[in-house]
């Protein structure tokens, strides 16, 4: 990573301090305070951070999805840079609030997920019954990070007409299953939202806004050694990964354990999505040193890296969705079929995922080295 | 193909005439005649072209496989020969031999191919299920052309113990089936070798083994122009492929219709399966060039190309199969989702064998161009 390499010891570079640090978390407080108002004011009766029923062309609706994802965004840059640079700030005020923004952006997170998961297996069932007619509605794709519409609904019921039974089948149970979790979903960040627990963190943000409890040092502490750590945690991460395995196209490593007694959450998942939040939590370090005017933008062939990685997650939780509906009591056999079709179908996106990464990875190395 | 490319026109390469064809055919029906005496040595009471039931260690047995896959090979080999140097045979007798050869040939193939399929997907049943307890027995790759062992038995039903109950029962359906379908194939060769009409091309063999029926032109006719021919009908048919796509791994092709209302066999399988014939005839073709020392190693890349298209064949066949034992009535939901990712992962293999197809062609273009 030459290009943007975080050289502590180079001695043209000026120190970056905690003056950076702090005009970061008061933008990004700001921003929360203004995703949170704008919620409020798109969001309905109740504040809802999503929508009950998606309906396209609705913008109450869809403000309230783009302020939810607002709120999430910056929940989770601020969650990040506290980690990132913890010895920066005070650290009674950043172990309490750490959690309360974990709690909140996971919990805000979930009803998109999903919704983004139902399209993505309805997605994923036509193409698997060559299907030609797809919804007439702009696509957004799910795993495209920091980017949401105003909601892609999953494909009418009318439109599923050329697909087998088994597929027809799967796609309404896929619908009902993950329906009701979304429904939940939303009603869990409904309360979550109107809870004193919110207005506690809403209230420490509103003061973040303008007053950040840094440390007396802060002023002379150099943030760019703790960013070359985050990197280096990235770093690591990413050499444990299996990458030889998944350069080799077609390895068919994501499908083992397909039919084993535990298919759901794969063990072999687990240190991609690792690297994913470690890449994340880099990207945010990342852009606290911009605000010292550092050169912030992260190699192209970074980013992709981390789509790859949003895309794995998609696809790997996608295939959990579907092996969990065929444990349904009373399925019809070419149901089971075709949600074992479907299963494969994204465990296999899991693996293309995966070389995705090292593709952007190895780009990245060769790029910059 | 330049390193081997047949160029009619080259002025130093001295023509190879209906000389080498009729030593090929001579030698190839020597070699048929020796088989079939193997065959009748090895196969016990009926003559059988196989094994009525697969045990490791049964010499016998084993080299009645061996002779029946001898039998296979000649016949496929003078056909070919027949067809590519058509012009220098007697037309009526050409005629005459051909269908007879292409019925003996198929009709002794369907044994072994059950026989392969149900290994496969016993194999991709356990590679599913992430059992660590393979056969102890020398695995043979279904796919490599051309080699047969003593025959690899499906693993034994203990040793599926670690399979879950969805892949167990899967795995017992399927054995169910294509055994079925393996002992009507042995009923068939059976038969087929003990009639009329196998004594008939048996009889016409025995005459080709001393007396090729070339026409009075042949001795003066320059073979390489028919090689040549046959070179451009397989270049011709791969171009036609889409190895663009191919090339681009994770495509997701192959499961396009996977889910389709008919999807068995997929049509877009079949240009593939054309090519592997063009190839295989293309490489008989040269099998021949080499009686009159014409340089006959085929590049590398070319007999991997062959092999890729084996794997091709065998994985399609194999989805099939997988998609086929799925239509049966009443099974359990957890049997029909087994078979959905055993399909899905067989049409991947599918895609993987366009894959490797795609980088030999490739490799093999740019070496000899």
């Amino acid at each position: 990573m030459a290009q943007q390499h975080l050289d502590p010891t180079d001695p043209a570079a000026g120190p970056v301090t905690g003056d950076a640090l702090a005009r970061y978390l008061r933008s990004q407080a700001t921003e929360f305070l203004r995703a949170l108002r704008l919620h409020r004011e798109t969001g309905g009766s109740g504040g809802a951070p999503g929508r009950a029923q998606p309906k396209p062309g609705d913008n109450g609706t869809a403000g309230s999805a783009d302020a939810a994802l607002a709120l999430r965004q910056s929940a989770r840059r601020i969650s990040g840079s506290l980690h990132t640079y913890r010895p920066l700030l005070d650290a009674a005020w950043s172990e309490e609030i750490r959690p309360e923004l974990a709690w909140l952006s996971g919990t805000l997170a979930l009803e998109h997920a999903c919704e983004a998961r139902l399209e993505r297996l309805l997605l994923a069932l036509h193409r698997l019954s060559g299907a030609t007619v797809f919804p007439a509605q702009p696509t957004v794709s799910a795993a495209a990070p920091g980017t949401t519409g105003p909601g892609v609904p999953p494909p009418a019921t009318a439109e599923r007409g050329n697909l087998t039974v088994g597929a027809a089948k799967a796609g309404a149970l896929l619908e009902r299953q993950l329906t009701l979790a979304r429904t939940r979903a939303h009603s869990t960040a409904l309360q979550a939202l109107g809870s004193s627990r919110f207005h506690a963190v809403a209230d420490k943000l509103a003061v973040l806004a303008s007053d950040v409890p840094l440390v007396p040092a802060a002023s002379t502490t150099d943030l760019r050694p703790l960013a070359a750590a985050a990197e280096e945690r990235l770093t690591a991460a990413v050499t444990a990964l299996p990458l030889v395995t998944a350069g080799h196209p077609y390895n068919a490593e994501a499908l083992i354990h397909g039919l084993s007694p535990d298919p759901s959450p794969h063990p072999q998942d687990a240190p991609w999505h690792q690297v994913r939040l470690l890449l994340r939590l880099y990207r945010y370090a990342r852009e606290v040193l911009a605000e010292d005017g550092e050169e912030t933008s992260l190699h192209v062939s970074v980013l992709a890296a981390g789509q790859a990685l949003n895309r794995h997650r998609d696809a790997s939780e996608a295939a959990a969705a579907a092996a969990q509906a065929a444990r349904t009591p009373r399925i019809a056999p070419a149901t089971a079929y075709a949600l074992g079709v479907l299963h494969a179908d994204q465990r296999h996106e899991v693996e293309a995922a995966r070389f995705a990464f090292q593709q952007a990875w190895q780009k990245q190395t060769v790029t910059t080295s």
